[in-house]
C-alpha cells in the first residue's frame, strides 16, 4: 500500500488516523491507543466514510485484543473484553453497514487462546485494510469504463481515499478514469454541513493534481440544466438490497436533478455496503446529528443563537433514479439483483 | 410604516441600510450619503432581495440629485448626473427586475428644475418604498389563504421584511397566516453560499417569535420525502412571461423534489418582479459572483487555498414545476398569463 495515500496508519501497535477534522488547514494525525479513542474518532468524525469507518473499527479491536492480554486477561475476560469492545465501536454510528460488516469480521477472527486470538485480530484488521484498498482498485477499474473522454463528472461528499482504507470509491472512479488516460473534470459539492467535499474532497483531487471545481449543493441542479455535468458518481453508506442507496445526506436531490436532465447517475462502493438483511431504503436508519453542525461553521455561529436545526446525516436515493452501481465485483444495472 | 421592521431608514436625506453582512450578529446601520455609497452597499450585499435593491437604488438617485442641487448644477447638468447615476445603480446587480423597475420609476420622476425634480425624486423614492410594503403586505393576505392550519412550510434564501421595504413576500405570507391565526412552522434552508436562511430568514422570524427551524438546504428532499413539509413558499428576483422564475439558486432543485413529493411550490412576489419583455427564463441573465463566497464562509477558508469555486447565484425554476405565483393583484394559478 506504498503507493497509495490512505487515512490511517498502523505502527507497533498504534493507530494514528488523518485528523479529517482539520483538513485541509493541517494535516494531523491523530494516534489511537485503545478501542475508546477509536470510537471516539468515528463518533466525531475524525475518521469518517464507511470504508475507512470499518477499518478504524477492526483496528480499534484489535488495540482492545492488545490491551487485553498485556492486562494478563484470561480466556473468558479476553473474551468478554473483545465482545465488549465490538459492541462499542457498533455504537458510533448507525447508518454506514461496513463498520457492522468489519466488527462481523473481526468476531469470526477471535479464536483459540488470547495471545492468538490478538495476532489474528491484528491480522484480520490489517487485511481488512489491505482488501479494502485492493476493493477500491477494482471498483476504479470498473467504473473508469463508465467515464467518457472529456467529461465532467459531479461528486457529493467525499467518497475519495479519505472515506476507504485509500484510493477511494467515487474518487478511485475518476481516479482511475484519469490513469487510463481519459481527460476529466470534477466539480465537487461542498457538501454541507461537514463540508466533506470543500475541505476534503477538493483536497485530495487537487493533491492528484486532477481538475476539481468546487459548488454550492444547491448549484448543481442548475449546472446539470445548463449540460455542464456529463455524469454523477458517489458513493454509499449502505445498499439495501433492492438497490435503494442511502449516502450522504443531499445526494437524494442531486438523483432528481440527475434523472430530470438524463444526467446518468452512478453509485460506486464495496460489495460489502450491499446489506442482503436490509429490503429497502425504508429499512435503513437515518443518523441525525447535533444541530450545531448546521448552526456553526469552523466554530463560528453563523445563525442567531438558540435557533434550532435539524441535521439528519444521510439520504436515501431510491433505486429507480440509480443508473448503474459499481463494486468490486463490477457493475450493476437496474432491476438490482445482488444475489 | 412604524410597526413594520424595514431594513431602510431615510433621515434628513441620508438613507440608512441595516448591515446584513453583519445579520446576525451585529445590528449596525451603514449610513448612505450619495449614489456610489448605495451601490456599494447593493454590490456588496449590505442590502440584498429584490424589492429592498429597488427601494434602495430609488434613493440612491434621490441621493445624487440632492447633491447636484447642493453643488449648484444647472439643468444639463443635473439632468446628466442623475442619468449616470441611475446607469451607476443599474450595473450593480443583473438578475433582479425590480431594480430595473424602479430605477425607471425615477427617472420618469425626474422633471422640471433642478430643485423641483430633486424633490419629486425624493417624492418618488418615498412612495417606492411605502408601495413596496402596502404590497407585501397585500401579497401576504392573497398568500395566507394558500396556507392550511398546522402546515410546515420551507422557505428558502430570505424573501422578508429584510429582502423588501418591510414585511417581506414569502415571509409576508407567512406572516400574514400566522396574523390569520393559522398554527404554522417554518424550515428554513440555510442557503449556501451566502446564508441568507441561516442569518437573515432564522433572525426575523425569531425576532416575531415564529416557530422556525435550520435545515441545511440538502435535507430538503429528504424532509419532503419523509412528509415533514406541507408546502414551499420563496420569493423571486424576476419571472418571465411565461411564468419561469429566477429566484436565490437552489430554489430549483427544491421545485424538483416539491413536485416529486406532490408538496405545492408557491412563489411570492410583488407584481413589478414580473418582466413581460422577458419571455421565458432562458432569457434572464444569471450573475456569476465571486468563488470566494464558496471556499471561504465568514472569512475562514474553508476549502484548500487556490481551489476553483463556481458560484452562480440564481437558477431558473420552469412555470411547469410552480404550483401558483402570489402578487398583490392576486393568485395566478399555471397556464401563467399576466396580462
Amino acid at each position: 500500500m506504498t503507493s497509495v495515500f490512505s487515512p490511517l496508519r498502523w505502527e507497533s501497535g498504534v493507530l494514528f488516523l488523518i485528523d479529517q477534522l482539520r483538513l485541509p488547514r493541517e494535516e494531523l494525525w491523530i494516534p489511537c491507543r485503545d478501542e475508546v479513542e477509536v470510537a471516539d474518532a468515528i463518533r466525531r468524525m475524525v475518521v469518517r466514510g464507511a470504508p475507512a469507518i470499518g477499518c478504524a473499527a477492526a483496528f480499534g479491536v484489535a488495540l482492545a485484543a492488545r490491551r487485553l492480554v498485556a492486562q494478563g486477561a484470561g480466556s473468558p475476560a479476553f473474551e468478554q473484553g473483545v465482545r465488549k469492545a465490538i459492541d462499542q465501536l457498533a455504537s458510533t454510528r448507525p447508518t454506514a453497514v461496513n463498520l457492522f460488516w468489519a466488527l462481523n469480521e473481526m468476531r469470526s477472527a477471535c479464536q483459540g487462546p488470547p495471545e492468538n486470538a490478538a495476532r489474528a485480530l491484528e491480522e484480520r484488521a490489517m487485511a481488512i485494510w489491505k482488501d479494502d484498498v485492493d476493493r477500491c482498485l477494482k471498483i476504479g477499474q470498473a467504473g473508469a469504463e463508465l467515464i467518457p473522454d472529456g467529461a465532467t463528472i459531479l461528486t457529493h461528499c467525499n467518497a475519495g481515499a479519505l472515506a476507504t482504507g485509500g484510493y477511494g470509491t467515487a474518487l478511485g472512479v475518476i481516479r482511475a478514469a484519469r490513469d487510463a488516460g481519459k481527460r476529466i473534470r470534477v466539480l465537487a459539492d461542498e457538501t454541507r454541513p461537514f463540508l466533506q467535499g470543500a475541505r476534503l474532497t477538493a483536497w485530495e483531487l487537487a493533491r492528484d493534481k486532477i481538475d476539481v471545481t468546487l459548488i454550492p449543493d444547491v448549484a448543481a441542479a442548475w449546472l446539470m440544466r445548463n449540460g455542464q455535468v456529463s455524469c454523477v458518481v458517489v458513493g454509499a453508506d449502505r445498499i439495501a438490497a433492492n438497490g435503494d442507496v442511502a449516502n450522504k445526506i443531499g445526494t437524494y436531490p442531486l438523483a432528481l436533478a440527475a434523472r430530470e436532465h438524463q444526467v446518468p447517475f452512478f453509485v460506486a462502493a464495496p460489495f460489502s455496503t450491499v446489506d442482503p438483511s436490509t429490503p429497502d431504503g425504508d429499512a435503513i436508519p437515518i443518523e441525525e446529528r447535533q444541530g450545531g453542525e448546521v448552526t456553526q461553521i469552523a466554530e463560528i455561529q453563523i445563525a442567531p443563537q438558540g435557533v434550532a436545526a435539524r441535521n439528519p446525516a444521510f439520504d436515501v436515493t431510491p433505486a429507480r433514479l440509480v443508473s448503474a452501481i459499481v463494486t468490486e465485483q463490477g457493475v450493476y444495472r437496474p432491476p438490482y439483483d445482488f444475489r
